[in-house]
Order: structure tokens, then sequence, then C-alpha cells
């Protein structure tokens, strides 16, 4: 099997009904985009969502690493390559390409996978020689998903309720919701004058229906954001995001 | 041109990451194919999102109702057909009909759209004999979009401001979200014994970010919902919803 191979490829026409105020793709989308790309390539090769559910287990994002060239525009094709990059005992890292109708790169992403018990919830053992199979030798040119400052004792904290929308299919908070009330805690403005470069979230614990949480967010250098959602005061994730200095992509 | 040319077709296959916590597609899903199917007939027969933009217009969705008879389960198929079933001076009527790979119809839905100019956000007049050309004479065996109780006054009401991730490409209230927003009212234990039989919706007037609302719910006979969402007391949407006698679907 050559790197050709073991990549997927994944088309798809972004949709005006979804794009933000200023039309263009958000960052939620393009987590959609990924989770998508990351769900069917895993699938055909037989550790998908019903294989895992099969062996009573379930992959769990771990971490996250979003870096934006551009945003995509109304109705514009956007294409999405993912590999796997790395297979770990405990952990598995994929990575995905962006790339527009010239072949240009839109975006590149990385993301670090756990697999769990679904009785235990405890980590469970990946398949290293199965899953080492796929690991594709193709360039993925971002910074992997790092650590995050906390900031939650130094912040005041949004109260956000867990809610019915919130949920995933295991009952816990959507990986892709943790982005979008992020992403809500900036104001208007900065959307107007900015972009979002690069997006990074790691995921510490499973947020639950309900569950009274409160979302943080602080300046540490220019431009430059620590965030984290806590409950109970302890963060069930945390996240960095770093503005463009202009409204330039 | 007959009623099989006049009606749209589209494909969908259930995002397992995008199903809710009981494993089935959401209310607000469904409206996301509802848009996508609609906004592409639209597109195709020259009358989509950037015709209108071109005559500095845009649509914008009055009402909608959606019956349900099944949950699409993961990654089911689903095949929508749409159509325009009446054309008046301020108001168009389209259609929806959702179907499984046996071809058993799992929903309909109804919408009513009107135009508004872009400048003085009124409405503007409909092209009368250009979309009636696309009238098609096909079977929509749910009620029209009705009138729905007003309850507000009459209920406390949960305090809400709308957010980045809220807009849509108009800078206004998504539709869709509004949806969400109201299911996100329920207790999830209605939806772990019931199911939505029929959502229905009435937007009045455009939310805008950082508006401060009120979202309301009453149950005005068994198992049926009066909704609203109000900004400074006054309605800006309604909706009923009516839920399953027990988990049937």
């Amino acid at each position: 099997m050559n790197t050709f191979e073991k990549t997927g490829k994944y088309d798809f026409v972004t949709e005006q009904y979804l794009l933000d105020f200023r039309g263009r793709v958000t960052i939620s989308m393009i987590g959609n985009y990924l989770m998508h790309a990351a769900s069917n390539h895993a699938s055909k090769r037989g550790f998908g969502f019903s294989d895992m559910t099969e062996k009573h287990t379930a992959w769990v994002l771990s971490r996250l690493a979003i870096e934006i060239n551009r945003y995509p525009v109304m109705s514009e094709p956007v294409t999405v390559y993912t590999w796997v990059d790395e297979v770990g005992r405990l952990f598995t890292n994929r990575c995905f390409d962006l790339v527009d109708t010239t072949g240009a790169s839109i975006a590149y992403a990385r993301s670090i996978w756990a697999a769990i018990d679904l009785q235990t919830r405890r980590p469970a053992p990946l398949d290293v020689e199965g899953l080492s199979v796929y690991i594709a030798d193709r360039p993925c040119p971002i910074e992997k998903p790092g650590k995050i400052a906390a900031i939650e004792t130094e912040t005041a904290g949004v109260p956000y309720q867990v809610k019915y929308s919130d949920l995933d299919i295991n009952g816990h908070f959507n990986s892709i919701k943790y982005m979008e009330h992020l992403l809500d805690l900036f104001e208007l403005d900065l959307f107007c004058k900015k972009e979002v470069k690069r997006f990074e979230i790691t995921y510490l614990s499973e947020g639950k229906y309900g569950m009274p949480l409160t979302l943080h967010k602080k300046e540490t250098e220019a431009d430059k954001y620590a965030m984290a959602i806590c409950h109970e005061g302890k963060a069930i994730c945390r996240a960095m995001v770093e503005w463009t200095k202009e409204s330039s992509l």
C-alpha cells in the first residue's frame, strides 16, 4: 500500500446557510469536515465507530490543532485529505490537509485520538499492529498540539450548562460544540477585524448533560488567548486561540 | 417540464458524529438537510442566494413545519425531495419529502419564504411568473404551518444572548439555530421517553448579535407545547412542538 492508498480524500462544498456573518466557513464547520473525514477513513479500514463498538470501545478525541491559511467562501469546493501519522499504545495521531480547487492548502490539522472502554470509560490499548499498516509518510507542516497554560483560576468565567444539542452519540459533550462555545466568548468586533489563525484544544474529561460549567479566556500574549472550560473549578478542556495581526486571511 | 423535472432530489447519509445522545438525527440536522435542498434547488433554477443578492434581495424563511414519522439512525441514507407548491405576490411555499432507501417517507415538511430588500429589510415582491414555472403538483400530506398561541406573557422565560455562532451570512440569527435553542428547553428525560412528532416555527423579526432574548415554553395540551423567543417582551419567533404519546418512532 502506498501513501496515496493510505490517504483518504473527502470532498465538500461549503453551504451558504452554514457560513458565518462574514460569509466564511466557521472553525466548527471545518471541525465537522475533519470529523467526517476521520470517521469515514477509519470505517473504510475496519476501525470505525461500529468496529470499535463491537469491541466495547469508542474513539475519543484527545487533542486537535487546526491552522488556517485562508477561510473558504460561499459554495467553494474543499477537499480534505486525511492519514494516520503515528500509532502508539494508547494514542494515535491523524493529520489533515484541506486544499482548494487549485491544490493550494487552505488549512492543516493534527488530531490525537485515544480509545476508551465503554464500560469503565478508562483508556483501552490500541491495535498497534493493525493500525500501523495505514501510517502514511506525508508532511503536515504545523506544530503538534502542545501544553496550554491553565488560566481558569485567574479569570471570572462565563457560566454555561450542557444542553441536549451539545450531546454526542455517547451522551457526552460533543467535541466540536466545545469549540463553538469557546469561540462565542470572543466579541463580534474581533471577527470583523481579525481571523483565527490557529485553534488548539485538549479534552481532559467528559462533559455531561446539565453539568454547570464555566468558560474562561485570557490573552496571554498579543493576539493569543488561553481558554478553558471548567466544572467545579477543574478544567474539562483547555484551548489556545491565535488570531492574525490583522484581517489578512 | 413535468413534476419529476420540477422536483429536486438531494442525497444525504447521516453522520455518526452529528447524531444526538440516542443515536438519532436531530431536528436541527433535518432542518439543515432542508436548507441544503431548498438552497440548491433554487440556485439551479436561477433564484438562489446569489441571484437574489444581484437583485439586492434575500430569501427569508417565514414559516416551517416538519412532521416526522421515523428518525433516521446512524449512517442511514436519506433522500430529500423538494418542490415549489405555491407562489404568491409576497410568499412562496416549498414542500419537502424525506424518504429512506425503501422509498418510505421519513418526514414531510412545508416552508413559507418571503423575499426582503437588503437595504430596507422590507418585503420585496416576488417574480410570480418566473417562479410559477416550477410549481409541481406533488402531495405533501401534512398541515400547513398555522397560528401559534402567544404564551410569552404567561411564562418566565430563560434568558439567552445571541452569539457569533448563532449568526447567518446576513448577520442575523440563523433560522436553524432558533430551533436548536428552543429544543434545548426540554429536559433530556423527555427525549428518552418520547419523540418530537411535529415541529412548527414562525419567524416574526430578525434576531441580532448581542440581543438579550428570553426563551419561553408552555404545555398547552397533553404533549403539545407552544414556545416563543422574545426580545424586550415582544416575540421574534413562535413555535409549536408536538411530542409522541410514547417513544414509538
